[in-house]
C-alpha cells in the first residue's frame, strides 16, 4: 500500500463507542497531522449509552441503533462506518444498518477475529459485501470505555487489513490511509493468515494460561501450590484473569485455527515430554536455548519500537494481550 | 514446628557464596533481630572464587574446595555447612566434605529440586544421612552472584524443609531457626511432594513457556507472528529467557513429578480441546471464570502478603520465578 499521510472525511460513524472507536475518534480529530474529521456520530444501543462519548466531545452528535429515523440520519452520506462491537454482534448489526447504507459508504470493523466477521458480513450484506473492509488494530489498554480513549492509542501500533476479493482498492486504500493517520502502520493480509497469526501469539496462549490454572485447581494440594507459586506463575498466567466471556466468544470464532494451534503445540509438547522421559539434556537444552534467543531478540525489537514512539506515561504498557 | 525467633551459631560454612548463599550470610549478620553469624567461611572451587564476597564483607574467611587442608580447617566445628550450589553438584561436592564433616554439624542445602538431592545426598553420606536436612529457600533475583546479596532477600519469602527419617528433630529445627531468622516462613512437606509442587508451579510453566516459543520458530511464517505478538506473548513467555542451562538440569532432575504434571496438563487442555471444537461455550466460560478467580485470588493474597514486608525497591518483585 502507498503511503498516505493525511486522512480526511465529512463524516464518520462509530458502532460502540468505547476505547477503541473513542481513539480512534480523539487521534483523527485531535492529532495536528491529521486532515480532519469534519463531523463523527456514535451510534450505540440506546442514545443514553453515547451520551458520555458526547459530553467529552468525543463525537459531535449520537444515535441510538433502535431508532429508525436517528440511524437513518446518522448514517446519511457517511465516508466510513466503523463497527467496533463485540465480534458476536457484525451480523445483526451490520443487518441493522444495511437498508439504509449509502452505496459509497465504506463499512470496516475492529474486531478480533476475522474469518467469523466476514462471513457474518456476507449473511448480512450479500451481493453488498465490497463495502465492507475488514480490520483489526492492535492496541488496547487495561482500562476500557470512552474514558479510556487516548488520541495516541494507536501510535506505533499495528492495524491488520483483511481485503476481501470484493473490495475496490481505492476503498481498501481509504480504510488503511485512516489507520496509518491516527499513527499505526497497516498490514495487509488475508483473514485466514490474521486467524492463524493471532490463534498463535494470543489465542493459544490465553488457553494454556486459563489451563494451568484449572489443572492446579483440579489437583489434590491445590491450596499448597498456590502458597508456593511465585514469579514464573504470575507472569505466566497473568492472561488467565481477562474476561471469560470475551474469550469464550474467541475461541469460538476461532475455532479451525486455533484447534490447529493446539495440535501442534501438544505435538511440541510431547516431543519435549519424551526428551525429559529420556533424560535427554542435550535436546533440552538445545530446543531451551533456541527459544530464549528468538523471546530476546523479540523483546530487544519491541522495546526498540517502544521507545520509537511519543511516551505516554498514562499509557498501559499492555497492548493487545487480551484480544 | 516451635516459633523460635533467634538463631545464634559460631560458624556457618557456605559452598558457593552467590546469591542465594551471599544473603544467608548478610541476613544472619546484618538484621537486627538476630543472634547473629559469629563466623562465616565461604568456599569455592578456588580460593579466588570468594575473594569479591570477602571484600564485601559477606564473609569472614574463604576456602579452596580443592585444598584439603584448607577445607579440613573451614569445616573444622562448623555449626550448619549450607550447600548453595547447582543441584547437579551435590553427589561430588558431599563426598568431598564427608571426610572433614564433624559427626555434630548439620549440613543443609538450597537446591530446587529435592528427590534427587536427597538420592545424591544419600549416595555420598551413606550412614551419616541423617546429618543432612534438605531445603529449598523460594527467593531470588533477577541479577545473581554475591554483589547481588542481600540481607532481606528472605523476609516474607517461603522455605521448604523436607527432612528426611533420619534427621534428629533437633537438627531439622535448627535449620528451620536459621531460615526463620532470616524473616522466611519455613514449611515441611517431603520432598516427593516438593517435587510434585514445583513442578506444577514452576518447572511446568516453565516448560509450557519455552514450547510457545519453539512452537512459532517452527512454523513458516514465524516472522509475521512475531511482529504480531502483543502483551499477552510477552508476559507468558517472559520466562521463556531463563537460562537454558539450568532448566535442563531443573527437568532431568525432577523428571518423574514433571512427567506426571506434563501429562495432567496435557489432559486439562484435551478437554478445552473439545470443548473448542463442540463449540461448547458455556464448558469455556465456566473453566474460564473458575481461572479467572482463582488466579485473582492467589494475587489478592500475592500482593496482601508484599505489603507486609518492608519496602525494598532494590528487590527485584520476582522471585524465585526461576527455579
Amino acid at each position: 500500500m502507498t503511503d498516505v499521510a493525511a486522512f480526511s472525511f465529512d463524516k464518520l460513524v462509530i458502532f460502540g463507542v468505547g476505547l477503541i472507536g473513542g481513539s480512534l475518534a480523539r487521534a483523527l480529530r485531535e492529532r495536528g497531522d491529521v486532515g480532519g474529521a469534519r463531523r463523527v456520530v456514535g451510534v450505540g444501543r440506546s442514545a443514553e449509552s453515547t451520551e458520555r462519548a458526547l459530553e467529552l466531545g468525543v463525537i459531535d452528535a449520537n444515535a441510538s441503533l433502535t431508532d429508525d429515523a436517528a440511524l437513518r440520519d446518522a448514517l446519511k452520506d457517511a465516508d466510513v462506518v466503523l463497527l467496533a462491537a463485540p465480534v458476536a454482534q457484525t451480523q445483526p448489526l451490520l443487518e441493522r444498518i444495511a437498508p439504509f447504507l449509502d452505496p459509497s459508504t465504506i463499512v470496516t470493523d475492529a474486531g478480533s477475529t476475522k474469518s467469523d466477521v466476514v462471513a457474518a458480513a456476507r449473511a448480512a450484506l450479500g451481493e453488498r459485501i465490497g463495502q465492507f473492509v475488514p480490520g483489526h488494530p492492535i492496541a488496547g489498554r487495561e482500562s476500557s470505555g470512552v474514558d479510556a480513549a487516548l488520541p495516541d492509542l494507536y501510535v506505533n501500533r499495528n492495524v491488520a487489513l483483511c481485503a476481501l476479493p470484493e473490495n475496490p482498492p481505492a476503498a481498501v486504500e481509504r480504510v488503511a490511509a485512516m489507520w496509518r493517520a491516527t499513527g499505526a502502520s497497516v498490514h495487509a493480509m488475508s483473514a485466514e493468515q490474521h486467524d492463524r497469526v493471532f490463534a498463535s501469539v494470543s489465542h493459544l496462549p490465553h488457553v494454556l494460561s486459563f489451563a494451568l490454572v484449572e489443572q492446579i485447581l483440579n489437583s489434590s494440594d491445590a491450596a499448597l501450590k498456590f502458597s508456593f507459586a511465585a514469579g514464573g506463575f504470575r507472569d505466566f498466567t497473568r492472561i488467565a484473569a481477562s474476561s471469560p466471556e470475551m474469550w469464550r466468544d474467541v475461541c469460538v470464532a476461532n475455532r479451525a485455527a486455533l484447534l490447529d494451534e493446539i495440535d501442534s503445540y501438544t505435538a511440541v509438547l510431547a516431543r519435549l515430554r519424551s526428551a525429559i522421559e529420556a533424560g535427554d539434556g542435550k535436546a533440552l537444552e538445545a530446543v531451551f536455548a533456541r527459544s530464549r534467543a528468538a523471546r530476546s531478540e523479540w523483546q530487544e525489537r519491541a522495546v526498540t519500537s517502544q521507545k520509537a514512539q511519543q511516551p505516554s506515561p498514562e499509557r498501559s504498557a499492555t497492548d493487545d494481550a487480551s484480544k
